[in-house]
């Protein structure tokens, strides 16, 4: 099982950056993480038949294109396992040189129905209710396939608290840049399994996702997630598509992450940092004593 | 000139948490960012021919909704004035109540020709290259209006320094959630004009552009904005469009950010914290000695 991607020169940018420190200025050469659009087109439908279109586009750390767009199209609802998938290859040569690596194409299984409504989702409007929060949670219901199980697994304080570190040691991106965002999957005894890196946090976790799922590793239903930043609505509606029953992060939870978290009996830890944490919901796996 | 918002009790919510510190945990309260969709409707077109549409759903704190829209547009190349927009109503009362708050109707003005290819910006088809960093930075330069001006203003190391600081102490919101992300517009000599907080970097960064428009403030020509996180290429974009010359972050800025910054002439400083900081490119409006 491949733990941590290859990342290679393309996820960096070298520059040179005027340093302050105190009273004194230089000048010194300083790592970037890079950000360049990604277009992920879809050719669907039967031989003969077979249609193409362009999905999105997401800004993003170039590097594991391919787990990205799986872990997008998983999480967006579009497709239900890796198998749906065919092939996925970087089509942008013929345009230029720049654009070579920035539009992946992935075809889809001939069987496969798509139904690009579900995308519409983000929009809420064939909701009951119009848009509201618990609209959004709603739609959640409607397009995953593996909720997070009611019961196990368990996690202890310890290994909660020792999450972080052992992220930031893996974390080769963010070691030369400081500023990128990470989501990582452990073991409930708190090994590290998976981690991936994007300068865009829910990229970040369509990484990490879309890695598992090409790995046959979906629903992570005895694995604990972590992220390096903030919970937001979107990132834990990711995890409850990926099965995943343990969420923690080292910033913040919003309020309607923490109303999606409950409604599917989530265990939702924040403010992981140090010796303290807060838990959200779902106290019931987090052995205390 | 109204510095920061009133921020009523609908921007957040109370819950009840777990809270484990060492060896303890214990129950109590605490205060989430309160995150729900917002969906923006234009009405548009000359009367008798009126028309609407749906634009966008973004996840948001509520709150400063007009002011939301207003950026939002502005920064998307929709509408370039004030006087763009003719009225702004939430209109959600018909679905159900708990949606009464989030569906903003915006009119605009019935002679403004509206473009919804600007929106499509994002998917960057049109461009000659294809899709790059090169291709999206060029798209900048087709919906702006108000290009930060190459010169002045200049600002000294000291007031970058102090800048941190005073966003803190008007962050009411992040003071009894600490999540949720600032952006607020300072004078050169370091006087807080304005400052917006959502749990989206890029919502509050539109509250704030938004808030100037309304208030006749834009472009931001003599100012500096600072943000609470990361400088993403978005973030970059929307202060370009908003004609502000110096940007700062307390996080660091990606690749992409870089090059649009030192395109367009701008002052980015990034990791600004404590008495170190970063300056990416236009140093020449740093006041270093």
């Amino acid at each position: 099982m491949v733990k941590t991607a290859d990342y290679s020169r393309k996820s960096i940018r070298e520059v040179e950056i005027t340093r302050v420190e105190g009273r004194r200025s230089f000048e010194r050469a300083d790592t970037l993480a890079r950000e360049e659009p990604l277009e992920i087109k879809l050719a669907y439908g039967p031989y003969g038949q077979r249609q193409s279109r362009s999905l999105a586009v997401t800004m993003r750390t170039p590097g594991q294109d391919e787990e990205l767009a799986a872990g997008f199209l998983f999480t967006e609802g579009i497709i239900g396992k890796a198998s749906d998938i065919r092939e996925m290859r970087h089509v942008g040569e013929a345009l230029a040189p720049e654009a070579s690596e920035n539009i992946l194409l992935v075809e889809l299984a001939e069987e496969l129905p798509v139904d690009f409504d579900k995308l519409n989702r983000h929009f809420y409007t064939s909701s009951s209710c119009g848009v509201c929060g618990k609209a959004s949670i709603d739609m959640v219901r409607s397009t995953s396939c593996y909720f997070p199980r009611r019961a196990f697994p368990e996690i202890s304080v310890e290994t909660l608290r020792s999450l972080p570190d052992k992220l930031s040691q893996e974390q080769t991106i963010f070691e030369c840049t400081g500023g990128i965002h990470a989501a990582a999957a452990f073991t409930p005894g708190g090994e590290l399994l998976l981690m991936r890196e994007d300068v865009g946090r829910h990229n970040a976790l369509d990484k990490l996702i879309g890695a598992a799922l090409l790995q046959g590793k979906i629903p992570l239903r005895e694995q604990a997630i972590l992220l390096s930043g903030r919970l937001s609505f979107e990132l834990v509606q990711k995890s409850v598509m990926a099965g995943a029953p343990i969420l923690a992060a080292v910033g913040a939870p919003s309020s309607l992450a923490v109303e999606l978290g409950e409604d599917y009996g989530m265990t939702l830890v924040g403010f992981l940092r140090g010796q303290a944490f807060n838990i959200y919901c779902g106290e019931e796996r987090v052995i205390l004593a």
